[in-house]
C-alpha cells in the first residue's frame, strides 16, 4: 500500500510503497483510511521536538487523525464489524490499567499512539484496536470528520474539563483561531453562555471566529494583553484556551489570565518563566491538556452529527501530503488540511 | 499602645508606641491581641517583595496571624461580643462580591489584609471586621492558635483542593516541613488515606515529620528528585504541595510530579521555567495556592480542637519581634514563631 | 399603602391599606416594587401548606418574588444607592453563617423569606437586605424581570445543579411547561447540548417549549412515562426536571429516570413512594432543590440580558390580584402572572 | 465440583456436584474459590426479591463477593498468570461502553453479575472475565479478604461518594453495623475527620462500631431519630449512609438527614414514602448507591493491606452454606460470613 513515512528528521516524509498492515491479537482491527489529517504536531515530529518523549525508530508512518471503514477484525472484536464507519480515537489503550478504568484513558499505561508512537494513518490501511474505534453512522463520510480525531478531540478535551468554571457572566479567551482553535470556539458556544474572546493574527481566522460564536476578537498584533484586559475590566479572563503556547503566546496567555482564573496549554512550543510569586499572590492555575477521551471523542461527535460543530477543511490526495504539510508550515490552511487515501 | 511596625525596607521593624485603633463603622471589630504569628511572609514584606503588589505606605504595623479577644464592637456586629476569644481570618471581606458569595472569600474584591494592606497585629489591639471572626472555646488560649491564622489556614486550604486528587493508593509529596509544612502533614493524615513523602533540608524537621505522619522522608541533599521517583516507581507523585518554591524548590517540585498529576505552589520567592511541551506531553497542572476562606479556617479549628492538627510553636514577648524573625531567617525556629503582647 | 394580603387560609387575599415599612437596621433597604410575580406557591400558601413550616401568623402580605426600584438605604449600605433599579434574591441571608460563607446562601441558617415568612411584596414598598438586592442597568423594568426573582432563579438553579450530568448524548426531561419549566428549558438550551424533551398536559404550552428549545414534546396524557422510554432507548433520561411533582407527575418523573440517573424534584404537593430496592437497584438519585443562591440570581440576569432566556408574562394591577390568582389556579396563565403596583 | 445452588425460591440451597466451567473466550479466567462471602443480598435472592429484575433460570450457583486463585486463562489474558492470587470484582464488565469508559462500570450496558445473573462463587470453581482480577500480594489469603469483593466494595463506594460532603464539622450517621456497616465506618475513619454516629438494635454491633472508630453510638430502640438530633443541635446529620433500608431504618435515616443534607440508600427491603414538599422545602437529596467500581475495590484493597480496613468474619466450610444461611438470617453473625471450600 501506499504510505507518508517520515525517513529523517528535518526532511520532508516520502510517499512508499509498504506492505500493509496484519491482524495479530484477537482484538485488532484494521481500518481502511477515509481521511488523515494534517497536524501541527506532524510539523513538530518532522523537527524532531517528540524524538526524546517518543523515541520511535525511522521510518515510520505518520498520521494521528484518522477515519474510515473497518476492513478486518480479530477474532474477539464485539464492538465493530468489517464495513462499518468508524473514527478513530487517537490513542489504543489497554482498558485495565487504573486510568483506563477511571475514565482517563489518555492517561493508560499502556497505550500506543499510531502516528507518533508506530505506524499511523496517512496510509491506505491502519492498524488499530477494538477499543479505538467508534462506530459512526454508515452514511458519514470519513474525509469530512476524521479531524475530529485529534485536533477536534483536543480542543473538546480542554473545554471541557474548563466548563465548570465557565458559568454565565465569565470570559474565556481562545488563543488561536486555527485547526484546533475553531473547534474549541464552537465546543465554547455550544455547551457555554461564557463571553468569547479570539486573539489570532489571522485576520481572516478572527473573521471565521466571528461566524463560530466569538463574542469579541482581537488581533495579535502585540497589543493582545491590554486588549482583553481592557474587554475585561482590567482583570483578564477566567479561562484562557491556549490553541498556540508558543512564540510567546504562552506568556499572553499567563497575563491574559485573571487572579483565581486558570491558563489551559493546549498548544506548544514555548517556554513558560512565571515567578511563583505571580502563581500565589493571585492564586491562578495552570491546566496542562493532552488529546482527550474515547468518550471526549463520543461526546464531540454527538455534537458534529448535530451540526453543532463543524469543521472547515481542505482535502489533498495522498500523495500531496508535502503540499500539505507545506501549506500547513506557511499558515495557507484555513481550519484543517486532510489527505484522503 | 505598642506596636512592631516597618519604617523601611530592608531594615528591622521597630517597637512604636502608637495611638489605639478606633471603631468608626457598624460591623468593626476591635481586637485584644493574644497572639501574633511571625511567618516568612514578614521577612518578604522586610525585603520589599510585596512592596509592588500592596504599596503599603511605610510606617505601619505588621503582623497577618492573629488571635485574641473582642474588645469592642461595631453598632451592628452579632456574631461575636465583647469579650469573646477569636481567631482572625487574615482578610476582612466585603461578603458581597461574586467571590465572597461563591465560597471564594479569599478572592473578595474588596477585602483588606492586615499585616501587608494596613496596619496588622503586632500590637495590643488590631481592628477587623465582623466577617473576620471566627468565635472560639472560651478556655483556648490566643496564643496557641494563633498560627492557624495565617500559615494554618494557607497549609490547610491547598490540601483541601487537593483531596479529590488523594484516593488510596496515590501519592503526596510535602515539601518543606516547617511552619506550613507540619500543619500540611498532619492535614494529609486526618483526612486521606495517601502515602505522605515530605522533603526538607533539615533533618530535625524530617524527624518531626515523621512524628506527624510521614510514610517516607527525603533529605533534600540535591538528589530529591530521584528518591522521590525511586519511591513511587519511576512516575513520581500524583500530589505535590510545595511549601518552599524558592531556591530551586520549584523545578524540583515540577519534576516530581507524575504524569497527570498536579504541583501545588504555596511557597513563593523562586521562579519557574518551563517548556509548553513538558507541560502538554504529560497533562500536568500547576495550582496556585493562597490563604484560604473563613471556611477553611473554621474546619482547621474543628481539626485542631480535636487534637488532629498540634502546633508547634515557641513564644516571644511582642518587644522581641526582632529576635523572632532573626530566629525564622536563621532557620533557628521549629514549627512556627508567635509573639505575646 | 396598598397591599395583598392573606387573612384567612382557604380565602381569597384581600387588598388592604397598610403603614409603608420602615428602615430600622443599618443594612435594610426598603424597594419600590415595580413587578411582583404571582406563583403556584402562593396558592399553596392559600392552602395552608406553608403553615406548618413557617408558622407566619396572618394577616400578611404575599409576594416572594419582585424587582422594583431603591427607596430608601440604611446607614451601612454601600452596595445600591436610591433610585437604582434592583431585582430582589428572594431571602435575605445574614452573610456569616457557615452556608452562606460556602456559596450556599439558600441554607443561611438566619434568612427570612419575604412573602412566607414575613411580609412580601405584592405591595408598593417592600422591606429587604442589602444583601439581597442585585443592581441592573438602569433601563430595565422591573416588572419584564420580576419572575426571574423566584421562578426564573428556581428553574436556574435545578439547571446548573444538573450541568455536570448533562454531557453531549445525553438526554433530560422537563415536566411542566409552565411559569418555572419554560425558564428551565432555556436554562438548558444555552448551557447544554442535551437532548431536551418535554412533558405538559397542555398542548399551548407543548408548543412554546418547542419555540424555546425543546428536542421532542410529549402530551401528559396517561402514556408519558412510555413515550420518554421510547424516545430514550427504553432506559429513561439522564436528567428528569420535575417542575411539577404533584398529582402523579412525580412517580411518572422517576419512572423515566434512567439506571444512574438523577430524578430533580422542583415542583411539589405529590408524595413519592419507591422501594429502597428499586433505589439502589438501578442506583437512581432523588435531588431536592429549593429556589436558589444570589450568585444563580445573577448568572441568570446574565443570560437575561443576553436574550438568552425570555420570559412570558401577563401583567395585573395590584388590585387586581385575586383575578391573577384564579386565571393561575385555572391554568389560564401562560409563563408567569406579574402584578404591577 | 461442589456447588451451592439454589433450586426453588423459599427453599435453603443444596449443596450439589456439577462440572467445573470451561474457558470459552479468549479474556475467561477461572479462579479456583479461596473464600466466597455469604450476603444478607443471598437471603433476599431465596426469598425471590431479585428475579424479577434478574430472572435467571433455576437451578443456579449462589456466591457474588469471591477471592481466590487463578485456575486458567483465555488465550488473551494479559494481566492476570495461573497461580496468582486474586480478588475479583463482582460484575465482570466489557470495557466498551459509555459506562466502563466513564469509570462507571457498575453501569456496564453488558456487565453479568455471578451470583445473581448466573453462576457465582460458592463452587470449588468460578468463571470470571480478565477485567474482573484484582492481582494481590501472594501471601494473601483469599478468605481473609472475601468479604470486601461485595460487602467491603459496597460500603466503600458508597462511603467515597458521600466524600466530598464530609468536612471537618460535618456528622455521618451510619445506620447498621454489620458486614457492610462496620467496614463503612472504618472507611470513614480512614478518610475524613467527620463526626461518625452509628445507629444499630444491637449492642454488640455498637461495642463493635466504637472501636472502629464511631465517635457515638445509638441504640435503635425506636428513639434514634430523636437521639441523632439531640447529637446534632436538633437538625440531623450531613450524610447519612443506611446499610439496612427495610423496617423503618428507610424513614429514620431520611428523618436523620438535616436540610441540605444526603440520604445514602444502600441497604433495601422497605419503601419510602416521602412528600415532595419535604424534599424540596429541605433541599436534601436521596442517593442510590450500589456495589461499586474495579478501581472502587482497587483502593479499598489499599486500606486493607495497610490495616485501615480490617474484616470481623466467620469462617464455614462450603458443606455448611445453609447453617451460614440460617446464622445470617437470624443475627448471630458479627461482620461477615465467609465459605471456604
Amino acid at each position: 500500500m501506499k504510505a507518508v513515512r517520515l525517513h529523517k528528521f528535518h526532511t520532508q516524509p516520502v510517499i512508499d510503497e509498504v506492505p500493509e498492515p496484519k491482524i495479530s491479537g484477537p482484538l485488532d482491527v484494521i481500518v481502511k483510511v477515509g481521511g488523515a489529517g494534517v497536524c501541527r504536531t506532524d510539523l513538530h515530529i518532522i523537527e524532531g521536538q517528540w524524538d526524546a518523549a517518543m523515541g520511535t525508530p525511522l521510518p515510520y508512518i505518520l498520521g494521528h487523525e484518522n477515519a474510515g471503514w473497518v476492513h478486518e477484525v480479530g477474532s474477539a472484536v464485539t464492538n465493530v464489524a468489517v464495513g462499518d464507519t468508524v473514527i478513530l480515537h487517537p490513542t489504543p489503550t489497554c482498558g485495565l490499567c487504573h486510568a483506563c478504568r477511571a475514565g482517563d484513558d489518555m492517561h493508560c499505561e499502556n497505550s500506543e499512539f499510531p502516528g507518533l508512537s508506530r505506524d499511523g494513518g496517512m496510509a491506505e490501511y491502519l492498524l488499530t484496536s477494538a477499543r479505538a474505534c467508534i462506530k459512526l453512522n454508515p452514511e458519514t463520510q470519513p474525509k469530512d470528520v476524521a479531524a475530529l480525531a485529534d485536533a477536534g478531540i483536543t480542543a473538546y478535551h480542554a473545554v471541557r474539563k474548563a466548563l465548570p468554571l465557565l458559568y454565565p457572566g465569565t470570559t474565556a479567551v481562545v488563543i488561536g483561531a486555527g485547526g484546533l482553535g475553531h473547534i474549541g470556539i464552537q465546543c465554547l458556544a455550544a455547551l457555554t453562555a461564557t463571553n468569547i474572546i479570539v486573539v489570532d493574527r489571522n485576520p481572516d481566522a478572527l473573521k471565521l471566529a466571528s461566524e463560530l460564536g466569538a463574542s469579541h476578537t482581537v488581533v495579535g498584533d502585540g497589543s493582545q494583553v491590554d486588549a482583553v484586559k481592557d474587554l475585561t475590566g482590567g482583570l483578564g479572563a477566567h479561562v484562557v484556551l491556549d490553541f498556540v503556547a508558543e512564540q510567546g503566546a504562552e506568556m499572553d496567555g499567563w497575563n491574559m489570565t485573571r487572579p483565581a482564573g486558570s491558563y489551559y496549554v493546549i498548544g506548544y512550543g514555548g517556554q513558560l518563566e512565571i515567578p511563583t510569586l505571580d502563581i500565589i499572590s493571585t492564586e491562578r492555575n495552570i491546566i496542562g491538556n493532552i488529546v482527550g477521551t474515547y468518550n471526549d471523542l463520543v461526546e464531540l461527535m454527538v455534537l458534529a452529527q448535530a451540526g453543532k460543530v463543524t469543521l472547515h477543511t481542505r482535502t489533498y490526495p495522498l500523495n500531496a501530503a508535502p503540499d500539505a504539510l507545506a501549506d500547513l508550515d506557511a499558515g495557507r490552511v484555513r481550519g484543517r488540511a486532510i489527505l484522503v487515501p
